[in-house]
């Protein structure tokens, strides 16, 4: 069973509205290597685990774990984004009397349309989040590398996502998981070391310079890219696979450890213009 | 943040593999009324809630909480249905060294040649889950009596597959999610009592008789369709609006409870004929 | 606008229930050359018609409009077909008090599932509709010649349906429909006729033997074959295309005439077990 | 059988091409929430429906023949928004010889490839309609709880969508529909109503005020939002339930009545660049 | 079996980058008319081939060994309309240290997150190549009277898609393959010729001007619109259908010919910022 | 450029028609794992190809090559295993005068309905190949990891639908595919240990024994699990990376060769029921 604290994994940074980045955050949330998918896929791999070798079903759904934080960050971060595009003042406000004329010319129009400016489960250019994205293959080496190609293409994506824009919102979340899927690439590269793989560098994937990304580097202090978070209320045995030196390049060593402080998540504001949340005068 | 023990809300009661009624069960999993769709529609609409009355988000969200639980269990149910299906011995073994052969005859084939004998993010007819089904209105009023056709939808398509099989394993489950969703038919029809509504006789829909159900008594004797979970680690509002008399013609008064006691995941074997988990040779 | 008289445009045959049979007639509702893709891809087509030479216009919509009566000619025969399946002393009851465990072994599950056994927008292998079938190319040339491969196909795959159940209600409906198709290849044949293509003895397509499908005997002993019915309520000048000599080896002369009588629609029975309407209490 | 005369339901209001707005009316035509799945699930709920109790049946089926006239309704007004964008002399034609280089910044690009400018079955973020979309659930109450959704979602996308551009063409059409689906959203919480619910102050969803959509006014002083148009040739039971005080905050007498006059169909120029209708030459 | 020579079909052009144009030529390699869908329904038909008539089967067949070809020159031709995209001094990079910010504002997000600025199975709308696109009859007239459409439908759209932009290595690309579907459509036609049709003037569709494509003339003066490339290293009948006077309005003799020299495939330099191809480090 | 002969790859070995095991064969066609997918997927990761390592670019392109005749390969086989099903006298033919009924029942249905008997671009489940399988990361470590999932997961798969059925035209081309997988997994595995990775025992996945598939023993003695066929026509850097130890546990020696001496496509004969190819009247 699954319990919950209203916290946020990460900080929410304060910035102006940007529904172009808005629409590429998207990849993250609802794309085919974003968060719903390794939250998905974990959650089906560790349910049909067999065998009794519990130490790596631990594993994955340890990260499992902490990917439904990821997909709750990601959203809130896409609401904060949006949130007050196409208003008045704001600099993209419209003209004509048509406040969203502008907001949605490099948009998502279904962020305006479907519900109040507010995230989606779908990807960077719209389609909906599908289950064919999910392999859970019933074959534990498959499964680690698959999870491995889909750790690693998460950074390589959300590299390049960064590059299209500067807003601080949408750098802050993209900076602290691109750390995180670091960390989960040493889990998984970890969990095929215990089966005799000897990575070499291979990794990180990408070959990517940290210190382009300035966000991340608080996070690399607090050693969050050798640290698998905990939110088991039980026993786990994650910790015979997590442990010991990092099996990337960038060395360090390994360690289970508490999960981070919460933080608060934003409250949004009403929005009488698109009817939300709608109760304004029924409750007055 | 979420936080786990390895408890599932409900028992598996042991019978034959069946893997036609595993097939069948699937809806309940991945179909356009099933638990993922629940699960991801309330973590959507809690996460783009806006506006200060936060009951309704604390409502929405404890189910959200619940689903998880829900998917957990019903992955885990037809784990249990096709487990041994097309194993010699076990009646619906195959003929001329092909072992699946007759297994596959009323089966999804997938869950055979994608995993190993295990549950998948589809539906009863084998098309995978869909992004589109969710729908987060960003108008609380249409999110509630959107919920509560998916909550009566829910019930009414879980008593028709209850029909498709009388195997043990399969009715337990459909019978206590039976009356779950019957809990949240009342969250939902409650929230818009709140606002006004008089729902008269309309609930429970369907107009159903819960006897025709034996497995579903006892979770009815324990109140579970006036009771609504409480997953929560800190303070919640949820009570605020699960109170009272109850909407449904069923009467009781709604209380907000502590979970149900959890129940133990059963070990999948291994499986060498389908190479799960795959590391008995390396391990040895 | 659109106007209703609640008639079929062909009779229901009565026969036994036959899921499997209503399965694979599902592709001449919901399949990719079945009656709801015609019927869409000419609504598209007449709406977004360019130019003055509204014969061919009216020729389109005038195909489009009997296509929402063989949807609906479809949709029954569909719910006649399931009509009783699963219940007991049908034959093809279930067992051990679960009475769809016979009827969904070779059926689609979601007949039982998603509606009280009765039709869906998909097609024989259970895959929804799609918008993407719909083409209308914005070009006349490629719009008549993309409706024949239409109605050919549409005869074909009929008539390979047709070989799947010896059911009279299925067999009845296929059978009319055939006839209709073949009246649809010439309408869209004629047209290119008319812009200087000589068909030689291309058409029908398939080339097939009427007499194999006995049931149509009596449709084109009427002359349904070379007929185009006129729903409009005002003039059109459809009959400046659909005129003079069959473009089909099949010869005779083309008219257009009046729809056919009125069929009864058969009242489908409350269906308790499925709760279906789901009144039954309420209103007594 | 279904009978035409062409006459579109309401004007169409000329004003210049805007290809950013077609792109989002398209989620009105064929969205999730648009006037295709209005029409398709009307249609499968009305011809699926079991049972004597016709009222509620010739409700539903008169809902869905007035959608096939807001379907045609909204292919014209895409068709309007479209005509012409590209030209030279229109603002946003191209530059270096490449007329189109301007007009598919902001628009879908496949109202300019897969047809001729022209209306598309897809929605705003071009996504193909899906036939999953569509629910008949096979039991009234959910039927009408699901169709009270839809229609009231209906009114919320559309009045989104209104803030997208100020073009008149754009603007009249989806005021007109906005009024129409709260008269459909009285017709279905009005059936509710006979079934014993109060809806209280809980309708119209969403909470708006209508005097901020100036096209509107003219609509609801014609009383049609508490109006059901009668598309019948022969005997209804509709006036059984949509009759007496509106189940609205905004109050007056349901009643049906004639469909409006009707209004010319505008002719679409050929467009010789787009290669349509294509028979310039071989006609002359 | 298929054998490779490192040869383009046609040549690359240089000019700038223009990522706009890069996603609407996206249609004519994963749209539902493109290049992909052309490739897959001539392998599928040809491998699928009933019968003695192997000519036909060898059209078909040889038609579909182009497309491979065609495949690969559209995916490159998009390649080289991406390279450099977003990088500073290209004049559409970006700001505020976002170098993608300008480059994704009318583009495909997905060609700068899914890979490293290059071509992808999806459509100008970004939904991805389906399977449904492929038609595959088993009755070789409606085969070939779809092949016509596919044929035609492939010029009608490049001719729209040329539209859409200046850039020279984007209409050198659509200029030949408008010169190629020609021959395609003549190929199709002709078959049905020996069938016994008479195609008048209806060819080619759309009834273009050759003369407003310049890039076209020289691939005419060429005779490509007449010539059926020969990829077989062994026999083949294909030159039993593909000769004599051609069915177009354009005249000419139909001829099997060798396949045109080879051009080089641009060497895509490595992208750091894109993580690729990765190596660059390891490697040195 | 792209040439052929008309030679499969492996041989179709005759037995009787099995209309279930064309179904699941599907998956193996048009799965998620299937051939269709490695051929794009590899078509496109060495399309877009960067940078001047390209020894990596003609391992991916020199596997794609052979995945165009697995495609044929697996068409054919399918088609084999369709030919003649639903015949008089072939043991599972109708009854009842409907040839068909008894050879749906565990079928395809589309393989009847959608063309003649024969294969289709589907999954085992029926649902159609999509875009969205195709990875091409444009990062080479990250495209080497997911081919090498991919090859694994093929064996996997093929290894699970052996098990379906005992059909000798079935188990031929599996038993030939699953050991050219291997020759994969060797390929990409190779790649990545020239970038230092070292594998220990980790392959080939799964782990299995090659003594349980008696028709794989024949190829294993061939070499062909150590084997890349060479399809090229000009040079090839191959054989920088394909050469030395095999990183399997299996051991040998990595070689460059020829491809296999072709064998003859087997003829399909006209199937008149099913109107293929339908020219038996034209042409007589």
């Amino acid at each position: 069973m699954y319990f919950y604290k209203e916290d946020l994994i990460n900080m929410i940074v304060p910035d102006k509205p940007d529904p172009q980045a808005a629409k590429v955050l998207q990849e993250t949330l609802g794309g085919r290597f974003g968060e719903m998918r390794t939250m998905m896929q974990f959650f089906f791999q560790s349910a049909n685990f067999r065998g009794p070798a519990k130490q790596y079903r631990d594993l994955i759904r340890g990260v499992f774990l902490e990917e439904i934080s990821h997909v709750e960050l990601v959203q809130t971060t896409i609401n904060q984004l949006l949130n007050g595009s196409g208003e008045e003042g704001v600099g993209n406000s419209g003209t004509n009397g048509a406040p969203l004329e502008e907001a949605i010319k490099h948009a998502n129009p279904h962020h305006f349309i479907m519900g109040a400016q507010s995230s989606l489960p779908v990807d960077a250019a719209g389609n909906p989040w599908n289950g064919n994205y999910v392999y859970s293959h019933g074959n534990l080496i498959s499964d680690l590398l698959d999870n491995l190609v889909l750790e690693s293409t998460g950074v390589l994506q959300k590299s390049r996502i960064y590059e299209m824009s500067s807003n601080k919102t949408f750098r802050e979340t993209l900076a602290f998981l691109i750390v995180r899927d670091n960390a989960h690439q040493n889990a998984f590269a970890k969990a095929l070391e215990t089966l005799g793989v000897d990575w070499a560098k291979l990794f990180p994937v990408p070959n990517y310079d940290i210190n382009k990304y300035p966000e991340c580097r608080k996070y690399v202090e607090k050693g969050f890219h050798n640290a698998q978070f905990n939110f088991r209320l039980d026993e786990t045995r994650i910790g015979e696979i997590f442990q010991g030196e990092s099996p990337s390049r960038n060395s360090g060593q390994l360690s289970v450890v508490d999960p981070p402080q919460g933080y608060p998540v934003p409250e949004l504001p009403i929005m009488p213009n698109e009817h939300s949340p709608g109760l304004y005068d029924l409750n007055s």
